[in-house]
């Protein structure tokens, strides 16, 4: 059975929910960060990177978001994830992704992990200033050019739908009004109530 | 025919191997970062994101080096760039695409880009002293635990081949010394041997 380790506010919500709409037979292990469990030995010997998500299969454990929800859709093809038949559709999907992993998530883990690329006290002053500023124009770009709807890449939910979500659960924690970004905003809302969605979140929230 | 937009020094340098690679019929375009070529109208209206590269083809525009290696494979099946037909190779894959690009490539952007994550002149210069250690940490990891060999996913050449190259060749740059990594960097010397990548860095570095 495939193991879902995930952490509370972290970015697995996305790859949890994904195995969740996907039907897998998934057991899901919580890592507590205030704990600092993500770096203890018995967890770096699951994930050497010391994050979550790590997605452990009977062929091996696999981390990154991209990754592990490719790997949902692309196992579970009946749960129709992905254009998994058409390579541009699918390459559009994976850019999206990919803007979320590489610019998006690196603007918001600037807020408080600023000691990833700085060692200076005031550096993590002077970045955490500028998150909500490089949120707001991501999330502009999302909401003006990238946003298909009524789901992230159209007509059809895919895994990049739980990714925004999670991503667009950030913005007031990061000084941004969701409200700026309104199909964004109204995308969070009908995620919320999907089943799947909220059976995950009872579990993370727990 | 696709069209590669690129610019010399950059990620883009992946995703043009890959094309030459793939035996692609393709034109390479040159963005003159020098003259701020990609903050130009005429190159935000075929990418908003302002940045390199970016892959025209005949359904619509693809960024995101990911999604575009992804795309080369995916649609030049015969050259066997990637593990199409293994969904837990394939996602192993597109792991080591995604720590390349949201954690690799940025860590490496701290040197010269801080301007994105503060305004402090004073937190460039706090990022740019962190690069180094930065960059070999993720080296470290790549080379003890990630490098597969001969090839970066193992027996067989991948997508993920040209995109290590890329991102090996900017540790010199970064204050690393790349003898410390001695599979990586016999990677690097095996890869610019091979005729494709001669061809592109011929036109690249012209």
């Amino acid at each position: 059975m495939l193991k879902l380790y995930y952490a509370p506010g972290t970015c697995s919500l996305g790859s949890h929910i994904a195995l969740e709409e996907a039907g897998a037979a998934y057991e899901a292990q919580r890592i507590d960060f205030s704990k600092a469990e993500q770096t203890r030995p018995d967890y770096l010997a699951v994930n050497p990177k010391g994050r979550v998500p790590a997605l452990v299969t009977e062929r091996g454990t696999l981390t990154e978001t991209p990754a592990i929800l490719t790997y949902v859709a692309q196992s579970f093809p009946e749960a129709r994830l992905a254009p998994l038949a058409d390579p541009f559709e699918f390459a559009r999907l994976q850019s999206f992704l990919s803007y979320l992993c590489s610019t998006v998530h690196v603007a918001h883990a600037h807020s408080r992990r600023g000691a990833r690329w700085a060692d200076d006290p005031a550096a993590h002053v002077s970045m955490k200033a500028k998150v909500p500023q490089n949120m707001a124009d991501c999330l502009s770009l999302i909401e003006s050019l990238m946003f298909t709807g009524p789901f992230v890449m159209g007509e059809t939910y895919t895994i990049a739908d739980p990714y925004l979500f999670t991503i667009a659960g950030w913005l007031d924690g990061d000084g941004v009004d969701p409200t700026r970004f309104p199909k964004v905003l109204d995308h969070r809302m009908r995620m919320a109530e999907r089943p799947a969605v909220a059976r995950v979140l009872a579990v993370v929230q727990a």
